[in-house]
């Protein structure tokens, strides 16, 4: 399976998916600038992917940093990275939670320096800010592996795996082993349950502005051996109708305390389609995407992007010069169209706001 | 306004769709093929302007046309024109209408002429085909008019208008003035609204794969100076959560007896999240549009197209190579998610089996 990201000793090692399908280029992020771009760019994308990537641009920010050789520039020049990394996309909240545990992570190492002087200090913080970002990475793999233990869990549970024959799943954008270091967390139950002999049919939602659907998620569900069917996001509702779909599987960028979510743009369409339909709506997320801070996803930000993603995004100029276009790049979905939503710490069900406290704290 | 379809004296002009909105081209076409090609080629779309097209296919197939100089000859190669022309598309029964038209102006001429040697009642059958298609051309105009007056009598009715302010709808694919030959059959209310000092904003989709949204509507609202927002199909959701929607109002490509509405891909999605969100769906039909023939639209043939149209349509390669796509370029919308049907005989509400019919016999 493809890494997304890597650390090769002296760099990040980055799969630049705006590439994808059509090459597969990989590219080495040495400094803080190269990976807020990489991060604006969707260069690298999925909340937690996005996450790990923060991470080791913090570290990467400091790396050859001296400033005067003093704890204090020392530490104003790590504030300053990880204020800046923050700034490259304001939805996903896994970006603010690993710049906030590079942040303690360095809290953390000082307390455990106070004896050392500035420089050992400032040598024993860098250590520690790699070998937190690097456990972030290897924390990755294995929260998306539990997801995908207790996602094939639920789907057996909701009746939607079809025993002997190929469970057909929808998804939209890319909530794949792409948008996480490996396994990703709406298609884990697929990969896991694969391993275990499972069968599943998955459409995908080509997703527009960006096309991650038909770019990514066929292009990894595909070299993985899973069938796959691209669609466009209006054709949804027919394969619904058709009965089609046993169950959708999503990912998010950010679920609220009441169990608010979220994700790519359409998710929303989906999640309406589903309840419609009669089709149960799982939601996958690590517990580094809920946001407990917030009441509901009325609060969270959602990023607007260029317009021309939509009019020139495809090579080809497909809207009249100078129309408007309204470009929401996220839309959220409510609690109340969530069937379920499937972490690496167990599944939680509506109500939404004790589960989701539960498993954040587990 | 741009006309669609316009008859030079020596043949039919067509605007090629498939240019805009980068380049405003014409095409003239002399003969039934290249008429056929330009229908299944999208160069001309939209139901009722394929039904004007094919009537002026049917002509142009016979113009020159002498064979044995037999009127049995001349009626068989008009017989093979006409089931050649009704094969370029399968879903819009404006297209069967309007053939089927022609052959009973054939015939009637072919009545009237009973007197007449064969050259004669073959010179007499050409200009009463000529003269059909002409008409067909000048009666959709009319025909659109009055849909839009409907339509705005209607939107007033449902409390959809905002008086003093725009009044916001949502559509999907392109049912305007170049679906039709002028003024458009969802978009007939704007324009007719519009010259009555009405104001509005319309949300177009840009309705995937081939973008008729964003390409073609978007381009005649501007060109027209009617405010208008493109956004992605996956995006109706959110703008309808936010409120911003008054009505959604649509084309068809065919009406079943029931009320059931095929219409561009999609369409079953917007409407029922226009269910869901509580907006009134309008469908705006000809009643060349309906097919009393069709007890639901479980009958509707749906027309399949090429995959590539997903993957390539946009100039740029978005999926992998050989992954499987789904194509179909219509959906059924079942009739419990229509809120009205407005034809050029007035307004039609559900239960629809008793006002379709009233409405195609008045």
């Amino acid at each position: 399976m493809l890494q997304t990201i890597e650390w090769t000793g002296s760099a990040a090692r980055l799969l630049d998916q705006t590439k994808l399908p059509a090459e597969t280029v990989f590219v080495e992020i040495t400094d803080e600038k190269q990976m807020h771009d990489a991060i604006r760019r969707l260069v690298v994308r999925g909340a937690p992917a996005i996450g790990v990537a923060a991470a080791f641009g913090v570290y990467l920010a400091v790396r050859d940093f001296r400033g005067d050789g003093t704890l204090l520039s020392f530490t104003s020049r790590l504030n300053e990275a990880c204020d800046y990394l923050a700034t490259a996309r304001p939805t996903a909240v896994n970006l603010f939670w690993a710049i906030g545990k590079m942040r303690r992570a360095a809290r953390d190492a000082g307390r455990d320096a106070r004896s050392l002087d500035d420089n050992l200090t400032i040598d024993l913080v860098k250590a520690r800010l790699l070998s937190a970002a690097q456990q972030m990475l290897d924390d990755d793999t294995r929260v998306c592996r539990a997801i995908g233990e207790h996602g094939v869990k639920l789907l057996q549970e909701l009746g939607a795996l079809k025993p002997g024959a190929e469970t057909p799943l929808l998804t939209h954008c890319n909530a794949g082993g792409l948008a996480t270091v490996q396994y990703g967390t709406a298609l884990a139950p697929v990969y896991v349950g694969a391993e275990r002999g499972l069968k599943f049919h998955v459409f995908a939602d080509e997703t527009r502005p960006l096309l991650q659907g038909s770019r990514i998620t066929a292009y990894e569900l595909k070299e993985n051996g899973i069938p796959v069917t691209v669609i466009c996001d209006s054709m949804a509702a027919t394969v619904m109708k058709q009965g089609k779909v046993s169950a959708v599987l999503v990912g998010t960028d950010r679920v609220a305390a009441n169990g608010d979510v979220a994700n790519k743009i359409g998710t929303l369409g989906v999640a309406v389609l589903a309840k419609h339909f009669g089709v149960p709506f799982v939601v996958a997320a690590p517990t580094s995407s809920i946001d407990l801070s917030l009441a509901s996803g009325e609060q969270i930000p959602i990023e607007q992007r260029d317009g021309r993603e939509v009019s020139e995004g495809l090579g080809r100029q497909t809207a009249p010069a100078d129309v408007e276009i309204y470009n929401p790049a996220f839309d959220v979905t409510p609690a109340d169209l969530v069937t379920a939503i499937v972490t690496e710490n167990g599944v939680v069900r509506a109500p939404y706001e004790e589960g989701l406290r539960k498993v954040v704290s587990a």
